[in-house]
């Protein structure tokens, strides 16, 4: 069976194909032991599709319909009333402040445990606007057969993502095989406290921590203490994870997926509010990163094609 | 080989090997996947003796008169004075904030690369007062064992301690076989830069997390995201941890050690300002955890006994 059927033979392919065997054939001068053969992946836009929005952008926004009853004042207050009143343009006016609200309303006051649950449930019925399809079916299947690639090469795989930590846990495991212990993300404060006597977990609107940027080599390196080997990434949120990543000593694998395929996916770069990637297509070619091209380089884009 | 050679046969060892055979036997109704077999262990007290003071603590104290020669307003400034003029009292006296001050004086305005070089050389050379001994070998037997263990078994085991977590990073591999993405701790904040070009971490001197008391089974969550089996501590700061972990559905195990023993270590709980040990006696048997009592459950205590 072909290594990564779903990646056409590229630079791409040649790349991950080469920097594996490298470090992982014994004896030879880049082997790396396999407790040091790590690989971070950023999610949105790299191992699932993040267009039109961010999935939990638009998960937070049906919990804001959802528990609107409760909040009348939402009706005349932004970004709330944007949101029930299916007012894109004013939303993407709000920028990320306008989503940082939306997100502590709409994901705080509720518990570890059911947070989760409403997650899961809002998962199994949410469909894609344009693909019809559960968004944890919008995952690229190039991407899965890296995982496993990697994994069966020795490595431990690691997300790394600007969105929250405890939302990527509830679907980590059955949607990519990475259990919650190998998910970094961005958090909101947790409080423990006894409920009627019985532990729990509340999460507060209180931002913890944004794993996102600079935050994301901060955030890698909190919870693993060592430098990954590869980073993969898709936009310049990315830059920092790999820069770092790739300054270590030895191979290092940096690679950027670029999002040119309208056909198949969505076709995005610079110029975009979700996903913009500009400084990475001008520098990262430089400092030895590869750009995957998502229209040349994979044959296949989704598990359902 | 007869399974915890270090453990008298007690209710302590007893309770282990029976909580093990519960979980790990395949049919039975208390069966549960290797996945969600993790335990965890508070370190000072738990893992390596704390007295007389924290390790890290004597570490910070020694990193103080290092740096003294840069900083001579430290001699008229307590509780740097105190340090310098090897003044115990005062510097017991101080409390968690006189410890908290120079922590962040001793830990800060360093890379994170650099920090790790100054712990591990300090761990060269320095010795315990009364045993002489390096302070990793100042390790428990016992516990070692029980690691190996539970290891054997399928389970994960991770550190969960107050103290900092880039300071047991450095030697939990070489000292307990614990990789570093398996150490949960407390931290200052990290913030990452170009040195002279080059990516690193610099600590700052600002309170990131205390992983302590509450902050354990918030830290836990945050870092693996699941509850997990076992728990493992010795004093009143590992309460809450002990209270989350045994709510969980099914067999748990908590487990406390009771430093007992004057004459091959020490001898404390209720007034002992390192460690203290107080409700987890009182109100811990009831809610069914064990208490190791280690001048009656333990053969051996130290690696070098």
């Amino acid at each position: 069976m072909t290594a990564l059927p779903s990646w056409r033979e590229s630079p791409a392919r040649r790349a991950i194909l080469d920097f594996v065997a490298r470090v992982t054939t014994p004896g030879q001068p880049d082997f790396v032991d396999a407790a040091d053969r790590i690989a971070v992946f950023d999610n949105d836009g790299t191992l699932w599709s993040e267009k039109p929005f961010y999935v939990q952008g638009l998960f937070g926004f049906d919990r804001v319909r959802a528990l609107a009853a409760d909040h009348p004042e939402w009706h005349e207050t932004q970004p709330f009333r944007a949101v029930l009143e299916n007012d894109m343009e004013t939303l993407a006016a709000g920028g990320m402040e306008a989503l940082a609200t939306l997100i502590m309303a709409s994901h705080a006051h509720i518990t570890t445990d059911d947070f989760a649950t409403i997650v899961m449930d809002w998962l199994r019925t949410a469909r894609h606007p344009r693909f019809g399809q559960p968004f944890d079916r919008m995952i690229y299947q190039p991407m899965l057969e890296l995982l496993r690639y990697l994994e069966a090469h020795g490595f431990r795989c690691h997300i790394v993502s600007g969105g929250g930590i405890e939302f990527i846990r509830t679907f980590s495991q059955a949607t990519y095989g990475i259990p919650p212990e190998q998910v970094i993300g961005s958090s909101i404060t947790t409080r423990y406290q006894l409920i009627d006597g019985r532990p729990a977990l509340m999460r507060e609107a209180e931002l913890d921590f944004l794993n996102d940027n600079a935050g994301k080599p901060v955030g890698i390196n909190r919870f693993l203490g060592r430098r990954p080997l590869a980073a993969f990434g898709n936009s310049d949120g990315d830059f920092e994870m790999l820069e770092w990543v790739t300054a270590g000593d030895g191979p290092r694998l940096g690679m950027l997926l670029h999002h040119t395929d309208a056909a198949r996916e969505y076709a995005y770069d610079r110029e975009s509010s979700v996903g913009r990637l500009a400084r990475g297509l001008d520098e990262g070619p430089a400092r030895g990163w590869t750009i995957i091209d998502m229209a040349k380089d994979w044959a296949r884009v989704f598990p359902f094609d």
